[in-house]
């Protein structure tokens, strides 16, 4: 059932680095996100795969990871992700992508809990410095990076009570404070 | 699998008006968003629920439908949408949202779609027109409408060759092209 692949689907930021993922499967997943919407049909977004120790380390450097786990700089070698999906912007085709970034994050995310990953969606990327290093043409604007790798954390999620910040506890379990279905649902 | 909800999830317009969704479903869909991924967790979106049909005709004046079909200016009476998620942003939590609106979508539509029912995203919305209607409180500004049905109509892929306007035949069937998977992965 869907519901259970969204409630494996956690945000995870370490990763049992040694076991890869292959091309074929990261095209796979990019492959549910040519299928899921796009607004105005338009499709302006392109995808980067990156699965080498080489590159991967490349990219490692310009994340940002939990900004709320401020004494956390991220995961060591050895938790790093296996791969990761570049997401970018083709402006040739459109600079408006509206909802696509999200749409496709989503698809490709369930796509890799399905085949036993898991990953997290990195909105704070050093981006223009990164396409440097990679040499991805001008034309194609990084929107965000999902890492992606076999999970070596837990991800739990807990009723918000006040603060919607995540935190880890002494064990490293990472608590995720989740806001009641009652109060996301506006009545009129 | 969820390839197979994902080729199932296509942009429906036309649908079964007469078959309703209750309150229950629609939550339940609502859920599957709330358990999805938000930026820095802030989870700021939340969502107004229509499915009675004196609602549903107020929501239905505000939405403009499918763009390149310029002789078609939506679906009749009998095949309008049984229900709308409005998904509005509480900006006195934030108001930015990142990409928090296509994870929610994708999340709401797959759990639809695996109920039997079908649905499209709505970006051309009279916003503040439907806002002042509903009475939905000034703090709350609409993101989008989720329009959702039992399909009545064929949508079908096919591959993109030049335009990617989507299309309908002459029987009526709803045509996609879509890039391929080689044309939307960057080598570097």
């Amino acid at each position: 059932m869907l519901k259970d692949l969204i409630l494996k689907n956690r945000s995870y930021r370490r990763f049992h680095q040694e076991k890869e993922i292959g091309e074929d499967e990261l095209i796979e997943f990019v492959n549910l996100a040519r299928l899921s919407p796009s607004a105005r049909n338009a499709q302006p977004l392109k995808y980067v795969l990156v699965h080498t120790p080489e590159k991967n380390s490349i990219v490692f450097k310009y994340l940002s990871w939990a900004g709320y786990l401020s004494d956390w700089h991220g995961p060591k070698e050895g938790e790093r992700p296996s791969a990761y999906i570049i997401m970018v912007n083709d402006t040739s085709i459109s600079s408006n992508f509206f909802s696509d970034n999200g749409i496709a994050s989503q698809s490709i995310l369930l796509g890799a809990v399905e085949k036993g990953y898991g990953g997290c969606i990195i909105g704070s990327v050093e981006r223009l410095q990164l396409q440097r290093e990679l040499d991805i043409p001008t034309h194609l604007k990084i929107v965000q990076v999902i890492a992606l790798g076999v999970p070596k954390e837990e991800v739990v999620i807990e009723e918000l009570d006040k603060d919607y910040k995540y935190w880890r506890d002494l064990k490293e379990v990472h608590h995720v404070p989740k806001r009641n279905i009652h109060d996301i649902i506006v009545k009129i």
